[in-house]
C-alpha cells in the first residue's frame, strides 16, 4: 500500500501548477447521521424561531416529508408541497401566500432538489431562513444560487440570504429511493465535482472536496443501484453530494451546468438525467483544454480517460444514455446550442458553436464520447 | 497509474466508517498568487474601509512589512510591531493604544503566527475588521480562534470577528525565509493537518482537505530547507498552511494542540519548533486509538507508521528533535503532564496522566517515537 500511495502523492505534486486563485467559503453548518431528521427543532430553536413553513417535494419523497412533520410537532405552522424542478411561477406564487398566511418565521425544505429549491426562492421573497433536508443527492442545499423559470428560461443568481442556515443528511430518508432517481441525482452531484475541477474558479481547497466527493460518489452510486436499501452506500452518497455542493459552490458554474440549464428550462427536460447524460459529452469536450483537470478526475475514476469512465458508469447505473430518450425534440438542438454559446461566452473552454452542436448530437443520439479535436 | 488509483480509492472507501458528524465553515476568502500583497489596497477598499493599523512581525519579516507598507500608500495611518507568540499583555496594550490614536478603522497584520495572532486581539478588543497576509506557514489566518497570555497560560477563545476578512497569501513574501523558521513554522501546519484527522469534530470535509495540505507540506517543507529560494515550494507550503488552518479551524483541537500550548504558555517555549517536536510523540500517543485517522494519514506519507514518518521528516528538515534543546527544564515535565491532563479530559485518545508524562520524556530527550501500547 505505502508504494502506491507514494507514486500517487508524487504525480499529484509534480502536476501541481500554482497558479494564482481567489477562494471564498460559505458559512455553511452541516448535521450529518441516521435519524437526523429529527433533530430538525433543535436546529429551529437555534436559529430562535418557532412557526415553521415545511417544504416538501413530490410523491417519491412523501415518506421523508411525514417524518419530518411529525419531527416538527407543534413548531408546524403550515406546508406546501409539489414542486417541480426550476420552479414555475404559480408555485412560487402559491407557496409565498401560504408563507404569509401561516405567520412563518422559518423554512423547512425535505425532499430532492426541486424542493430545496423552492425553499431557496421562498427564503430569497419572505427573507426566511431556511433549513435543508435532502432526500436525493443534488448537492443544491450547499449553494447559495437561486433559480426560476421565466419565459421558458431558467435565471439564477447568487444570494447568501438562500444559503440554508442547517442542512440535514439523515441516509435512512433515502432508503428505498428509486433506483434511477439515485442513479441521476447522484450523476447531477458528480457533474458538480467534475465541472468544480475545470470551472474558471477551481482552486486547491475545491479541487481537494471536489475529488473527494466524486470518489465517494462512484463507490456509493453503484451500491445503491444494486441494493436501495443500502444505507450505508446511501451515507457515502449524501456526504459526496455535499462535497460536490460546497466544491461547486465554490468554483463557480462551467459550459456543462450551463448547458443543462438551457436544456432544463428550454425544452422542459428533467434536470438531473440531463446532467446525467450530458455529462460524459460535455467532459469530452472541455478535456483536450483542461488536462490538469483530467489529471485531478483520474484520482476520481480508475481510468485517464475521463469521458469514456463517466459514459460507462452512466451505462452501469443503467440511466437513459441520449436525450432522445428524455423526448428532447432533435430540431431543438440547433438553437439549444446557440443558447449555450451566449450563456458561455468568453469561456476558454468552449471552442466554438460547431463543438457544441456536435456535443448535443452525440448526447442526443447517445454515443460513446469522443474527445473533441480541439 | 490507473490501477495504482484504483487501489486506493478501494481501500479509502472500505475503509470509510460512516460517523454522525456535525460540520460547520467559516465565511473566509482568500486571494493568493505572486505579487497578491499589491492587491492590500484593494482588499482595503472591499471593506469600505480606509485608515489601515499595520501589524508586523518580528525583524525576519522586515522586507514584507516594507512591501506592505508601500503597498498601503496613503491608506497607511499607523504601524505597530514586534508581537512576540502568544501576545503578552504589555504588548497588546500599548498596540490599542496605537490603533485609537491614529483612528484606524481596519487592521492589516503582516508577518507569522505571532503578527496574525496580535492583528486578532486587536480585532477583538478594537471592534476591527482584520486583513491577513501571512510570510509564515502558520495557517491561524484561516481560524476564528485568539489567544493571550495570562499568569503564564494561554488562554484562548473563539469569536467569529477575529476571522480575517481576506486573507493574502504571496508566495514572493517567503523567499529566502530562514530554513529553520519555514520548517518549523511548516511543523506546525503539518500538525494542524493531523490533529485535524484524530480530533472530535473529524469529518469527511475537513480529512479531505487536512489530507490534501498535509501532501503539499511534506513535499513542500523538504523542497524549501534545501532552497529557501524556491517560489513554487513555498506556494505548495502556503497552500498546505492554508488548507491546514481551515481543517483544524472546523475539525478542533486535540491532545497535540493543548499540549504545545501548555508548554509554551508555561516555560516559554518557542511555539513552532515545540509543535514540530511533539508531534511525534502525540501521534504516536493517539494512534492505538485512531485506526482511522492512521489511515488517512497514510495518504500523506509514504509509510503506514504515521509516527516514526514524522519523526523523520522532522530530522530531513534539521529541526531540533527535543525539547531539552528549546531549554524546556526537565523538573517540569511532571507539572506539564498535570496540566495536559486537566486541559484535555474527556479527550477518549488520552490514556492517563502516565502516559502523557512519557510522551513528555520521549519528546524531552528526542527519542524515536514508540507506538503507545494503549
Amino acid at each position: 500500500m505505502g508504494v502506491k500511495i507514494a507514486v500517487m502523492a508524487e504525480a499529484s505534486v509534480n502536476n501541481a501548477a500554482v497558479q494564482p486563485f481567489t477562494w471564498s467559503a460559505l458559512p455553511s453548518r452541516v448535521v450529518f447521521g441516521r435519524g437526523a431528521v429529527q433533530r430538525v427543532r433543535d436546529e429551529v430553536a437555534r436559529l430562535e424561531k418557532q412557526r415553521v413553513l415545511l417544504v416538501g417535494g413530490g410523491t417519491s419523497t412523501r415518506d421523508a416529508f411525514t417524518r419530518a412533520r411529525d419531527s416538527l410537532g407543534d413548531m408546524l405552522a403550515g406546508t406546501v408541497g409539489g414542486s417541480t424542478p426550476h420552479v414555475p411561477a404559480d408555485v412560487i406564487d402559491a407557496a409565498e401566500a401560504t408563507t404569509r398566511a401561516v405567520g412563518a418565521d422559518v423554512l423547512v425544505s425535505i425532499g430532492g432538489g426541486s424542493a430545496t429549491g423552492l425553499g431557496k426562492v421562498l427564503a430569497f421573497t419572505c427573507d426566511l431562513p431556511l433549513i435543508a433536508i435532502p432526500t436525493t443527492y443534488s448537492g443544491s442545499e450547499m449553494t447559495a444560487v437561486w433559480g426560476r423559470i421565466t419565459d421558458g428560461r431558467t435565471h439564477t443568481a447568487f444570494d447568501l440570504r438562500v444559503l440554508p442556515r442547517s442542512v440535514l443528511y439523515d441516509p435512512e430518508l433515502c432508503i428505498g429511493m428509486p433506483a434511477r432517481l439515485a442513479a441521476a441525482s447522484g450523476m447531477n452531484a458528480l457533474a458538480h465535482c467534475l465541472e468544480a475541477l475545470w470551472s474558471s474558479g477551481a482552486n486547491p481547497m475545491t479541487t481537494a472536496l471536489a475529488v473527494e466527493g466524486g470518489r465517494r460518489l462512484v463507490s456509493g452510486l453503484q451500491r445503491v443501484v444494486d441494493d436501495p436499501d443500502d444505507v450505508d452506500a446511501h451515507a457515502e452518497n449524501l456526504i459526496g453530494a455535499c462535497l460536490a455542493g460546497v466544491a461547486m459552490a465554490q468554483a463557480g458554474m462551467g459550459i456543462h451546468h450551463r448547458s443543462t440549464h438551457v436544456l432544463g428550462g428550454g425544452w422542459n427536460l428533467p434536470h438531473a438525467e440531463t446532467h446525467a447524460i450530458l455529462l460524459a459529452r460535455s467532459t469530452a469536450l472541455v478535456a483536450p483544454r483542461a488536462p490538469q483537470a483530467m489529471r485531478e478526475a483520474s484520482r476520481i475514476f480508475d481510468s485517464d480517460d475521463i469521458p469514456n469512465a463517466v459514459f460507462t458508469l452512466l451505462q452501469r447505473l443503467r440511466l437513459p444514455i441520449g436525450l432522445a430518450e428524455l423526448n428532447m425534440p432533435e430540431d431543438g438542438l440547433d438553437e439549444a446550442a446557440r443558447r449555450i454559446i451566449a450563456a458561455t461566452h468568453n469561456d476558454p473552454l468552449v471552442p466554438d458553436e460547431a463543438s457544441v452542436r456536435q456535443m448535443l448530437d452525440d448526447a442526443y443520439f447517445g454515443r460513446r464520447p469522443r474527445l473533441d479535436p480541439g
